[in-house]
């Protein structure tokens, strides 16, 4: 199955369908299977929702008018914004052989459905849910406009990154025109901060290292920093975009220390960002994990000592490999 | 006249066309300026450009491909983006009595030209323009789209201000499709810093002090610091948007340090962002300034610490006066 009709279709032959959200849920995951619940409702099924790990208090406002039951055996999974059955988190196991359709705009999508409808053009997952629900013959209110705009708003940095397409724009104009709420999400998203949330972020941009001629940028946010600010993983995520907009940088790197598996222990992760030519996923790729051009992720490990300078390394090779450097 | 046929009409008389931008110019009167004579040129037409103040380095990009020529007496005079002749700076005088068209988007717009087009619905002034080339039957080339798409980012804060429309939307899709080197605008213009820049921006936030119950946050930038940090006061006009975006601030004040007209004598002006229900403009008002109602300026004088306390007072009355506080 490729195509939106199939998926359509396919939905439309469910009466009840369990959607699931990825690990670590974002606005376009979360818009995407909201919305598409709503649309659900407004057809009269049952719908079930579930995701691996909390939902970040921000969003809340996704799941103020659906109607959520308890999922059961009968019910159908869809999964939306799921590029590996390993970004369910500790859904993962259970459900990994279960899902009957999986939605996704992942380059990177590695086929884990019965069915699968994944559109790598599409800069955001939520794209994908506006033209589903259009076929659907879905009414389309306000709120389901608003779920949509937050995926839309959210995976492109407001229509700034390089994935914008003009549909993108186009979807953003319908979405208006439906009513969505623009002003309320793009408040929310990107012009909201913490006063805990802004004293991380200037603790963490004060210890900004350059390598490679100022063409690579890195910062680092040790638990022990969100403890004494009391800021929340979540809300310190935005500064992943800063070290790549210093002028001249052409790889911003963020480090970041997470709760690990066993107690007591902790892991790094690293996210990378990269300006043009540069493709970030091809740095992360090197250290098992993934993404897109513009933005890609990979975990570290323990030893932050020894991975970071590994990673400084492959991101020098690479900026001499592409002739940058 | 009122529409865009008589706009085009109009225009497509003229056989040489002088076209004037605001005084302290930004991207949309620039890209508005640029994005004409580019037309107009594609229409065989001999072009001039004029603007109070110097162009900044970063707009250089709009006017590589123009056929610019030096006015004279001939020269029909359109202006772009300019709300009141005022506004054209120290052109004003000799300019204000011979405008033939001016096309405007501000609602606030003072008529002057002998024609005028204005739609305050627009929300940016390159909207306009791009309906007046395609009205023209113009050919849009990458180029026209990039110098479009660069006013209409500009003037929607990326697409985040409420002034955005779904028309907003659809124009910038179709920029794109026609091939506007949108990457290249929003990192000119959105996310790159310098990293003096970075550094001012870092020393005036962490000396942010709140008032009000927190409903009040207040930053300087002091000229020595400029000096220090190496940093230009262009660059550092961001900064002013910051301490609204903390949570539960709804008025944001910069206070910035300039030379002033007396050689080695200072002023400090004061830029204010307000929050719903807020109203900056009333702010400013009263220390001689004005603006609009998410963001406006005043001058405060001398000597900053009695002010400082002044507008502060005046800020918190205000709050207690609508009853936020």
């Amino acid at each position: 199955m490729s195509t939106v009709i199939k998926a359509s279709e396919l939905l439309l032959s469910f009466e009840k369908v369990l959607v699931i959200s990825h690990a670590s849920p974002d606005g376009d995951t979360l818009g995407s299977a909201t919305a598409l619940i709503k649309g659900l409702n407004f057809l009269g099924k049952k719908t079930a929702f579930l995701c691996a790990d909390a939902i970040g208090k921000k969003f809340s406002y996704l799941f103020k008018d659906l109607n959520l039951t308890e999922p059961d055996e009968s019910y159908h999974v869809v999964t939306v914004d799921i590029a590996d059955p390993k970004l369910m988190g500790k859904l993962c196991d259970e459900y990994k052989d279960k899902v009957e359709l999986s939605i996704d705009h992942h380059a990177t999508h590695v086929p884990f459905g019965k069915h699968e409808w994944v559109n790598p053009h599409a800069a955001s997952n939520c794209e994908m849910i506006f033209e589903l629900l259009s076929e659907m013959n879905v009414l389309m209110d306000k709120s389901t406009a608003t779920k949509l705009y937050t995926g839309v708003a959210t995976d492109t940095g407001c229509f700034k990154f390089m994935n914008t397409t003009a549909d993108t724009h186009i979807v953003a104009a319908n979405l208006i025109a439906l009513g969505a709420d623009f002003g309320f999400v793009n408040k929310l998203m990107f012009e909201t901060k913490s006063r805990a949330c802004l004293e991380t972020e200037q603790k963490v941009l004060s210890d900004m290292n350059f390598y490679a001629d100022g063409k690579i940028a890195a910062v680092e946010i040790p638990l022990a920093l969100l403890k004494e600010t009391g800021a929340e993983e979540s809300e310190v995520e935005s500064i992943t975009a800063i070290p790549r907009t210093v002028e001249g940088v052409l790889l911003g790197i963020t480090l970041k220390e997470k709760e690990g598996q066993e107690a007591g222990k902790t892991v790094w992760k690293a996210s990378v960002r990269a300006g043009e030519p540069c493709d970030a996923s091809v740095i992360c790729k090197k250290f098992g994990g993934g993404g897109h051009k513009g933005a890609a992720g990979c975990t570290l490990g323990e030893n932050l000592e020894a991975k970071r300078e590994e990673l400084i390394k492959v991101c020098t090779d690479y900026l001499k490999e592409i002739d940058v450097l």
